[in-house]
C-alpha cells in the first residue's frame, strides 16, 4: 500500500538540517559515557557538529593539564555526531590526535567537527578543539564507515 | 680523575631495567587519572611498558561496547610509560588510534608499548590493545618529544 | 635609533602575500622532483599554497590507477610549500595520507594547502586533492617543524 | 561433488608460503612503477615482505636528501605486498609516514613490511625503512581492506 492509497496527509520533503538535529537529540539521549564527561551539544547539521566540555579536576594528568584521553574523548564524540548527522549508522576506524597546546583546569573546550571528505562507506571527518579564547589546543582527524541501519527512525 | 681516585663510595652501575622501574613507580604516584580509570602497570622497561585495565560500566557506549576513549586513555598512558622509562621527560605530541574488534564490559584489557623507532628528540611508541583471550582490539602509533628535565632523581 | 633617524632608504613594510611569493620561486627553483614529475605552483600565499600535477603513464600502477606515491608526492610538495611560506625554515616531521577515490591517467589534479593549526615550533598542514571534476581523491595532514634559518633573504 | 568423487589427482594441501612467493612474483610482474624506482623484492611470506630500493640521483630534493615521496613508494609498496600476500585481493585505504633521519643519495634502503592486525575486512601493515647500516629512517603504518577476488590462480 503506498501513501497515495491512504488517508494520511503528504509525506514532508526530507530536511537534512532537521534529520540532523533528531539524530543529534537520540544520540545524546543514549550517550552515557558523554553524560558522565559533562559534554554538551552545541550544534549539528549534516556533516558537522559542535560540542563543548569544561576540563574538570578528575581530568587533570600528573603535569597539572588536562589527560589527553578527554581531549579524545571529546573530539571522538564530536567526529561521532558529526559522522552519524545523516542517519547513517557509522562507526569509527580510527582517529589522530595532535596536540597544540595544553588545556587547563576549568577551561571550557569546544570541538568543532566536519566532514572533509568521503568516497564509498568511508569517511573522514575533522575536529579541532580550541579553548574559550579560541586558542587551537588539539586537532583530529577521524575516519568512519558507513554500516547497515540508521540512528533513529 | 676517576671514581676510584676519590675517598666517595663507589657509585653503582647504572641499570637501565631499574632506572626504569623507579620512573614507573613515580609516574603511578601522579597518575589520578590512570587511578580513577583503574589502570594498572604489569611491566616496564627501557622502552616498554605493559599496563591493563578492566572495562567499567561508566566506559560503556551507546552500542554496549566500550567507549573508544578508554581504549585511548589505556594505549596512551602504556605509551607515556614506555616514553617516559629512560628517565627524559617527554611530552606525547600526538597518537592514532585504530580500532580492530570491540572492548566489551568486563574485558580485562593489556596494553603493551614498545618504542618502534628514535631520532633526535622524537621517539616513537606502538601500543597493541588485547583482550583476555589475547585477541588484538587496538592498536595505537604515539608520538614523543623529550624536553628537559628527568622524571625522578 | 629608528630607521626614520639614518640616511638609509626608508624599508618597506614587510607584506606577508609578497614574502609567501618570493618562497615560491626559491623553492621551485631547487625542486628537481616537483620539476621531474611536472609539478605547477598555481598559488601561494602566508600559509596556504595551490600545486597541480598531471596523472601520467609513469605513474599508473598495476590496477591501472595512480600510484599512492605520486598523490603524496604532490600533496607532501604542496605542504611544504604552505608549511614555508613564511619564510621559517620547515621540515616535515610525517604525513598521514588517505585514500578516497582513484586517479587516472591523464587526470589534471590539484592539491590545496592550507595551515589548519600551530603551535611551538611544530604546525599542521592539510592538504585536498582533487581531481578536474573537483571529486576529492585524498586527504594528507601533514606535520612541519621550525628549524633554524629562512628559505629566502 | 566431492573431490574424493572424482577421478582428479589429490590436491596438494595449500603451502601459505608458496602462495606469498606466488604472490610476490604475479605482483612484481604488474608493478611498473616499482620497476622503474627500482624496487626489488628480497622476501615475502604470509603477512610480511621485505623489498629494497636505492637512493637515486632524481630522487634527492632541495635538502640534498632523498624526498618523501620515495620513502613512501618504498614502504607503500612493501605494505602492499605483505597486505596481498595470502592471496586476498586488498587495496591500500591510506598510510601515515614518519620521517626519522634522512635518507642519502647512493642509501641502499630496505623496507620491512609486518602484518600488525586486522579484524574485519580491514588490516594494519608496518613497514620499517633502514639503510644499510641497520639505521631506522622511516616508519610508515598502512590500512588496507580486502576486496573480492584473488592475486593470483
Amino acid at each position: 500500500m503506498t501513501v497515495a492509497e491512504t488517508a494520511a496527509p503528504p509525506v514532508a520533503p526530507v530536511d537534512p538540517a532537521m534529520i540532523a538535529e533528531r539524530v543529534g537529540t537520540e544520540l545524546m539521549g543514549r550517550d552515557k559515557v558523554g553524560q558522565s564527561l559533562g559534554i554538551d551539544l552545541l550544534d549539528i547539521g549534516p556533516g558537522h557538529a559542535r560540542m563543548a566540555m569544561t576540563v574538570r579536576e578528575d581530568m587533570i594528568n600528573g603535569h597539572a593539564i588536562c589527560h589527553g584521553a578527554y581531549l579524545f574523548a571529546l573530539a571522538d564524540t564530536a567526529c561521532a555526531y558529526a559522522g552519524n548527522s545523516r542517519n547513517v549508522n557509522t562507526l569509527s576506524q580510527g582517529a589522530a590526535l595532535s596536540f597544540i597546546a595544553p588545556a587547563k583546569l576549568g577551561d571550557r573546550l569546544t570541538a568543532e567537527a566536519t566532514e572533509t571528505a568521503a568516497g564509498g562507506r568511508s569517511s573522514y571527518v575533522d575536529v579541532v578543539i580550541r579553548n574559550d579564547g579560541g586558542e587551537t589546543l588539539a586537532i583530529l582527524r577521524g575516519q568512519l564507515r558507513a554500516v547497515r541501519g540508521q540512528v533513529t527512525d
